[in-house]
This record gives C-alpha cells, sequence and structure tokens, in this order.
C-alpha cells in the first residue's frame, strides 16, 4: 500500500470552558463523526452564582448543545467542576474527576486545550488530562493532541510561557462551515471582529493553518504524545 | 502627557530575497513612508545564472522596484550576493556587505528576517545583520525587529528551530490594501490559494495578527533589542 | 526625521512586594517622571500578622512612600493582598484586583515583575497583570515589560524555569543617583554587600545591562507585548 | 595533581513520596555512604486517611526504612505533609518545614526531584527546595541536583513541561546492585515490567545513562547550581 | 468504529551514515515491512579517501545491505555526498540530492536524524530533508518523525543544543530481535559495552522508551510535521 | 567529612580569539593556578594578513603570553587557525585541531566557549570541542564548562540564540585583582567605559556573578558535562 492513514478511534474532547472546543476543534470534531468516530466533549468547568447569573449559565450550556448536536457529538459530559475557579479546586479533585471520564470511555484519542493558554483553567484542565491519560495499564488513549483557542493562545507572554508551535495540521476543508455554523450557535460567547472570538478571526486561523499544509482550511495541534 | 508613542526614525530593511519584506513587514513599510521616516530596503541577494536565468532575475528585479515605488520605500540597495548561496559565502563577507549599508545609512530601526526561517539565506542574514547592529559605538540602531515570512517561517521545526513568537505588533489597517497592491506586483512570486505565499494567506495572517491586539490588520515581529 | 523615539504615556508598576519596583525599575520610574509622564506604584501585598509585625509593616511602607516621593511616583496604590501568599488566595481575586487597577488608571505602559522570578507572588503577580492587560477592547495597555529583581530573578533554576533575557534597556545615566538614593531609603530592605540587595550589587547591575548597549548604566526589560 | 574529584559532603535527599529518593538517587546514596558521606532522606509527604490507608502507609515507611537501611542512609526525616495535596498546603508551609530541614542539618549537596515531573507534589517541592537553598547567607547547600525519577519524568509533556536533560552523571557500577536490592524492598511501589517503575527499566535506565559516559551503570541528574 | 490506527504508507529513511538507520528506526523499518509498507533507506554519505579507505568504505556498505536485507528494506539508495563533509559541501546540493530522492518516491512518511545529534553531517541532512520535504505542493510527506541515534543524540550540549524529548512510540516488542541481528551485521560500527553503540545499550534504549509506553520495547521519535 | 570540595585536575582553556579565555575564566585559571592545578591554555585562530597586520598580531600574542603569564599559565598552544574564518575552514579540521590537543594534554577539565556567543568563531570552537571531549573512550575530560565573554555574550539575540544562564559559579575573590591586571595587559583589546570590554564592566560582572552566591567576586559557567 503506498498511502498513509490514522483513524482517531473513540475520541475525547476536554473543553474548560464550553465553546473552547468548538474554537480549538470543531473541525476536527466534524470530521471524525462524519467518519463515524464516536466523538465525546467533557466540558469541565460550570459557571456558578453568584459569580456567574443562572440564565447565562443555563443560555451558555443550551448553545453548546445545539453546537454539539450540529458537529455530531455523541454525547456531552458536564463536569461541573467552578469555572474560574479550577486553581481553587483540589488538584486530585479536578485529576479523579478527569480519570473518571477516561476510564469510563477508554478513549484511543484525546484533545486538550493548551498548557500555554492564559486562562489557568487551561493550564489545570492540560495537566489533569495528562494524570488521567497516564500510561501505566494496557489501555489508555494513544493519541494526545493539544488544540489552540483564539482569545486564550495568543493572549500569553511569548518565549516565558509556552509558546503554540504547531506539528499536527488536520485538513477541515470540507467541515469549515459546520465549524463556523457551530461556532455562531455561541451566540454569548462570540465578539465583533476585530476581537479574536470572532467568525472573521476564526476563518483567518482556518486559512492560515491551511495554507501552511497546502490546504484550503485546517486546524493546528500540539502533538503530546503518540503511541502506535 | 497621557498617550505611548513610538516614532522608528530612519529604517533599513533587509531582505535576503527580493518580496520577503513586502510579506513580511510591507504594511509597515508603508505605515513609516506615510508618517514621514525615510524606508531603505536591501536586498542581501541576487540570483545568479546558472541557477537563476538572466530573464527571470531581471523580471524579479522590476517587480521589487515597482513595489517598493508603491511603498513608499525611499531607496532599495541592491547588495548581489549569491542566492541561495549564502552558506556558501564567507561569513565574514556577508557581515561586511551588511556593516556596510549600516554605516552608509545610520538607520535608527532595524527590519530583518527571522533566524529560525527555513531557508538558510534568511537564517544567515539575520546572523550577520546582527553583527552589522553591535552596540559597541556611540551610534547604532536603536531598535531591531525581525519580520515573518510566509512560506519560510511556519514550515521550519516546531520547537527544535527558533519558533516564531511575536511580541510587536505594527497597526497596518489604513496600509493592508498598498501591502497586498505591492504583493501583487511580484507576479513571479505569488502563488495560487492555498499555497502560503498568496494573496489569500497574507490576508488571513494580517487578519489573525491584528486580532491578537484588536485591530483590523497588523504585522507581527519578534523584538530583537530595543535601546531607549 | 531620522531620530526615533518612544514615549511610555502614563505608567502603571506593578511591584509583588515594596522595594521590587524600586530594583527593577527605579531609574526608569525616574526618568518618566523627569520627562512628564505620569508614574503610578500598585504595591500588591502587605504583610499580614503575624506573620509579620505591624511596626515592621508600617516601617517598610514609609520607606517605600519616601523612595516613591523622591523618584517622583505621582501616586502609590496599596493593594493590601497577604504578602507571602497570593498562591493561597484566590486566583479571580488577585486578577480582578488589577483588573481595577489597570481600568482606573487607564496607563499606556505596565511594568510588571518576571514570571521566572523565585518567589510565587512574583510569578502570580505576573500573570494576573497579564490578564489585567489584555487586549480585549479597543483601549487596553500598548507596552509591557518584564523588570528583573536583585535577590529574585537569579535565584530561580537555570534552563528549568523561564530565563531573564533582556531585549529591553532603558538608558538611566542620569538617573542612577536617584534611584540608588531611593533603595537607600529602603534600609530595611537593603543587605549588606555582597548580598544581591545591596547597593553594591543595584551599582554592578546597572553597569553591566549599561555596557551591553554602550551606556554608562541602564535597566533591562523582557518585552512581553508591544502594540503600535 | 592531575586527576579531578569531587566530594559532596554531607548530602540531603528530598523525597516527594518515598520510593522517589531510590529510584532517582540511590545508586549515588549508597555510593555516597560509602565513601564516608553522611546522607539523610527527607520524605515530604505522608499519605492520609481516608485517601490512603493506614496500613498501607505503615508498609510503606517501614519498606523506606529497611529501604534507606541497604543504602547506607544516616538518618529519615518524616515531614508529613499531605501526600497528593501539596498543591492545597500553604506554600510557605511547604517552604518553612524544608528551610527548618535545611538549617538543622547543613547540608553542602542537596538532591531534588525534578520540576518537570508529572506529579505536582514533585514540581511544588522542587519549587520549595530552592527557597530553602538561596544563597543569601554565607553557608548555604554548595551543590543542588535535580534526579530523574522513573513514571513521572517520562510522562509529562514534550517541549511544554521543562525537559529532563541530564548534564550530571554519576557512575554507579559498584552500586546498582544495592540500588536494586533498595527498590526491590519497596514491593509495595514495584511493578511488573514492562511498567516504568520496575527492576527491569531501572536496570535499563541505569545501563543508557552509563553508555552516555562510557561507564557500565550511572544516574543522571540536571544541575541546579554548583558553588565552588 | 473504536480503534485507533495508523499506517504510514511508503516509507523513506534518511541515514546520514550507514547504520543511523538501524540504530534509530531499525524495529519500526522492520515493523512496517512485515505490515507490507514499502521501506526504503536513502544513505546520505560515503566514506571518501583518503579519510577512508576503500576495504572499509566496501565492507561498511556491505553490512548495511546485509541488514536491510535482514529489516525487509525494499532498495537502498547510496547518495554519496561525502562523509564528514557535509559542512563542507554546498548547501543547496545536499537539498537538490534529498529533493531528488523525495520526488523519485513520493513517500507518505519520512525518518529524519534528529537536528540535535551532535554530527554537523547529521543536523545538516535533517535541514536539507525538510526542505526537500516542504508542503508547497497538493502531494508531500505527509508524517515526519525525528529518530535518536545512539553515540550521536546523547552527546550534545543539554539545554543548548535543540533536545530529544520523544512524543511519538512505535512498540517493536515483536521487531527488537531482527532489529539486533540487523545492528549485529554492522560488526565495523559496534562496540563493546558500555560503550553507546553496543547492544547492550540498544537492548536498555528499546526497554526504556517501551516502559515509557507500558510495552516491552519501542523506538521513540519527535515528530515534526504530521498532515491529516 | 561535612564539607564539599571539588578539584579540577588538569584544565584546557579553549579560547577563538586570545583575551576570550581572561575575559571568561580569567580568575579562575589564577584560582587553580595558585591550588597547583596545571592549566593550559588553546588559542584557537591567529589573525591572517591582510585581514590582520602582522604588527598586531605579533602584539597581541605578546599580550597574552603575558598576560598567561600573570595568571599562572603552564603552557600555551597555538592553534594557527584563521581567525573569523572557522566558518570557512573544514568542520574536520577544527575537530581534528582540537582532537590533537585533548589527546596530548588528556586534560579532566575543559573550559569552552559559549556556543551562543555572536562570533561564529565561538560557536564552532563551542562545537569541535564538544565533538574532541566524545566520552567514547574510557578516558576523557570529566568535567567541561562554558564561561560567557563580554561584547559576545551579551550580543546575541535574547531566545532565539542559546541564552547564557548561569548554574556553575567560581568564587574569585581572592583572584580579580590579578584578572584584572591580566587584562589590562591586554591593552589592543581594551577599551574605554562604558563598552563591554572595559576593566569598568568586567568588575561589575564579577560583583554581580559574586553577589548571586553571596560572594565578593566570582566568575559563572554554564554546565555542559560533569562526569563524577
Amino acid at each position: 500500500m503506498d498511502v498513509s492513514h490514522i483513524s482517531f478511534g473513540r475520541t475525547l474532547v476536554v473543553a474548560p470552558h464550553p465553546d473552547d472546543e468548538v474554537l480549538g476543534a470543531g473541525g476536527t470534531i466534524a470530521k471524525l463523526a462524519s467518519e463515524g468516530e464516536e466523538v465525546f466533549v467533557a466540558v469541565v468547568t460550570e459557571g456558578k452564582p453568584p459569580a456567574f447569573d443562572p440564565a447565562t449559565i443555563a443560555r451558555t450550556q443550551a448553545e453548546a448543545r445545539e453546537a454539539h448536536r450540529a458537529l455530531g457529538v455523541r454525547e456531552t459530559l458536564w463536569l461541573r467542576l467552578p469555572a474560574a475557579q479550577l486553581a481553587e479546586t483540589a488538584h486530585a479533585t479536578v485529576n479523579s474527576t478527569l480519570l473518571d471520564v477516561v476510564r469510563r470511555l477508554s478513549p484511543r484519542t484525546v484533545l486538550v486545550p493548551f498548557v500555554g493558554d492564559m486562562h489557568m483553567d487551561h493550564q489545570l484542565t492540560f495537566t489533569s488530562a495528562l494524570v488521567a491519560c497516564r500510561p501505566h495499564q494496557t489501555e489508555y488513549p494513544k493519541l494526545i493532541l493539544a488544540y489552540e483557542t483564539l482569545s486564550e493562545t495568543n493572549w500569553n507572554a511569548p518565549y516565558l510561557s509556552p509558546g503554540f508551535l504547531p506539528n499536527v495540521f488536520v485538513d477541515i476543508t470540507e467541515h469549515l462551515d459546520v465549524k463556523v455554523k457551530a461556532m455562531q450557535m455561541f451566540a454569548s460567547q462570540l465578539r465583533e471582529a476585530p476581537h479574536e472570538r470572532s467568525i472573521a478571526t476564526l476563518r483567518a486561523l482556518a486559512t492560515l493553518r491551511g495554507a501552511t499544509v497546502m490546504r484550503q482550511a485546517a486546524e493546528a495541534f500540539v502533538l503530546v504524545r503518540h503511541v502506535i
């Protein structure tokens, strides 16, 4: 045979907050779902009153459900740790919450936020996801990729926090439209251009990441571990 | 006073090959020129027969002259070192060639290609430009910035070659159109999308770099040195 | 015009503990003030009993007030988070405390401690200051610089914690004396040479940072972000 | 004289959990003890009910005592901070706990876990150990080395967390057998090959680290600081 | 489907000198060949008289042919650039030599030596291989992996040259024996333990890389680029 | 015994150009010599006409001889490769030139310039010195340290070239005066303050490096390899 091929198998996308998974991996989710893979999204945190009001929380979760349906997500798991407070949550609790998900689903592939993101919830989700994926039993996730999140990844400190330098590119030419549609469902999270969390920026990023590998649109990742 | 302001003063843009200066800093050149700064472009190499045929060389240089005129470049310096052969040129020769330019022009600001670019001509131009800008006399360039070049900067090895993580952003909202026009004059160097060296990618990069700092369009740089 | 120039505009210096701002940026503060810029210092923490006794706290704050007056600081803001306990303070609280200051002052330039410093209060102040300076609205600080602090920056782990490799140098030849004077007012924090927090070391650092850019004395910074 | 020589003097090995000190530095401990140096082990944490049951805790500590005796450890210090909860323990408490040990023992050499290890207890132990070893008085530890721990060091994120790239190698050819014996005493912590925490892997690591410097067996470290 | 899978497709292994491909990727070559993939080896350099004598050159090449046959290599390409002299060979020549091979074979996967290896031939082979694999046409290699070479990768300068921190692991449990056998055929290149280029070290490395991912034996790589 | 101690044994200092060894390690040389160690200096390059005139070359070498005598150097080896042309000298030639020196002297400790220095002669000397010190035989240098050179180390590109972050400090309190005296003998290389290559800067660096480890004066190094 003279072609290369990779199938991700059952895939878990870990999102610190709803919309991170769409910004970072919406096209890849849609592509995997269209190929018949089971894709799960675990939303790690939930806004808690009084910092977040119940109506906003409900609205964001409704948007997420709609967006996930559009992308073909099989199931959304709500882990309900407190948003913007992972640094105050016991580290062992975040670890075990994610470990439970990994044990229940036995995913072959896990997509995580980037450790260099500005938001501490992203950094701690990355760290605990790695603990949950430790290769210390026969079965464990074989492919771990970190995605980039507009309005988080580019706003940290160049050369002082870990830099996002992608080495994995997923062609999403056929799936960019559904990604955009899914993001538009997150009306509460979208901003007007030139904000990073706008549709124009999302399209520009897809164009740039695609062009790097001679494709119309791509999502880019940093590889954490791949066991073959 | 409660506003910040920076003026670059006389500016030298060092381009390993014609078009690098437009891809990396065309909008900034146009902005500086529109503000009355004197901007010079030094084109370090020239294709040499038989690897490059004379008609192509002449055509590229004509394109460069036209593009530079559009951007408001005051003077283009042709240093005529052999293209794709800087690694075979004596290092002292590249150093002294650039040193002569810096001595002649006494620029306050110098824009250089990025040391992590894939092309060895870019790497060596960066290195020699730094030698030429050494702060060992009272007068020397006070601001040195490295620009990114589509089809060079993104194609090197993530985490193994120096990564481009920009910390300086120049708002080129008012100058993106002239940058695009200047790049279109480089018909011999342009490619069709989704190639990195296409107008679509150039626009996407400007949108992304702009959005990072809440602007419609920007060019991004890595700071090498700023003396205040 | 053939000179470069930069004005910082209204400037906020963020100090985890009193004296960090003098050690790291005292000369720059004096220089800016002498040029007519408004410079504010935000002291993030305050020693709390019983770890710190009230007399010591009062004395240190009195020293700070005197030193700031000498440097020309327009106003000192006391944020009163608990010293040596930022790691135990809710991350959202540190973020919002700094965000309030940034909103109130709308500084154009912000000087922050270095993320690689040994003291966790420095690391967390850096992180929260960046959150407070996010470029997600039209107005935000355009220039963010990290300063070095003798007895913090050099004592962390080489190559394992972020390294301080300065790329911005401010000539403080005319302001070194007032910096030394201001530091001498911090009698409670000064140590005898060869301790890092001594006048002899402070002078040696100014000489070394100056010599790197051919000046009698300089303060050195790492650029976090500059929007032009 | 034409030979080089180094003696470590009184040595403190800091272990986040019992067995880290054997995995990372068991051979070096045995070597130093055999040369007449006083070696102390400080075990930073202790499992606490209900997460850990008392029988397991007692058993692990008994194993540690036996292993330390085999290696020639002069004294084991039990610091009894809560295991897997250092991130929830006040940072100042971890600092002062380690500072007390350093003050009491005045070690010349301190061996610490690696800051890039996956377990947050390792990261925080490293950080606090460095605070405890600050060179701000005439006497302080002159040599600080970070050791690698199988099942921690290799499982973090390549290029995103600090990487273990050893620059110090201790020949343990004569001491590998006692290291293996000591590790076998940790029956509760050992796993079957191909787990990282197995005797086979421990031997393979010793062979590889040794071969890098043309020795039958070695332990490898990253230097933090050496004052001569 | 709930399993992940990757096939490499036609694979090119680029070896600066004969035996690098066996040390770094011999097990992976055997595994791919056993799965029916076409694997090619390109040996970049050849010893030239008088630095190398003809008998030695002939012997090494004979050993390589035998080893490649054992591993199931479909064809060995001898590029015959001068060994230990790539730094004196025109960079454009190394580029075009490798480009010709990539064009002729159209591999989907390319394995290259590591850019941080001590030998400059390895560094320059890496650099030129990346130029040859640029993604600027529709077809190009989709997967590029850098392998480690005992007696090269571990001997460079920690933290100063690029560090080998593997993120891709190929299980070679079923293929370690044939890798060892192939290496034994390179009698001229093998050394006695504890030299790095010995069978004992090769086995220890396979055990360690395997244990990191809970396998009996593995080869480890750093990902350069993967396009999916 | 409760003290740590290190003796360097026979020591080789590799200097790309005369005066680098004094700037970077003059105090350490004097200290070692005073302790009875044999210290050798290998000067790698020599200015060649017409770039350098014979009188200047002779004068610099005379200065070096005088300075080495003052420091207690046992023997100076003149390797006479062409100055500012190491990049044009066959890499194998630089390797073998340094290998010959290492074989002849069998040093236990080797001090080398820093790979991140701006001058390519420094970078290539570092690289070839490492090749010459490969640990592939029973005997090889056990300790390799890289020194910093004023006017080279600080002038390269922060975060883009390897950064000098010292982890080894040698107390030269008793030897700073002779270092200064030796440097003053290099009248042809000295510059007036505030140039980096001035006595004032040399003293400031010694003070700063000393203060980091609570000593009056120190020289700082980055460890490359230490085998114990």
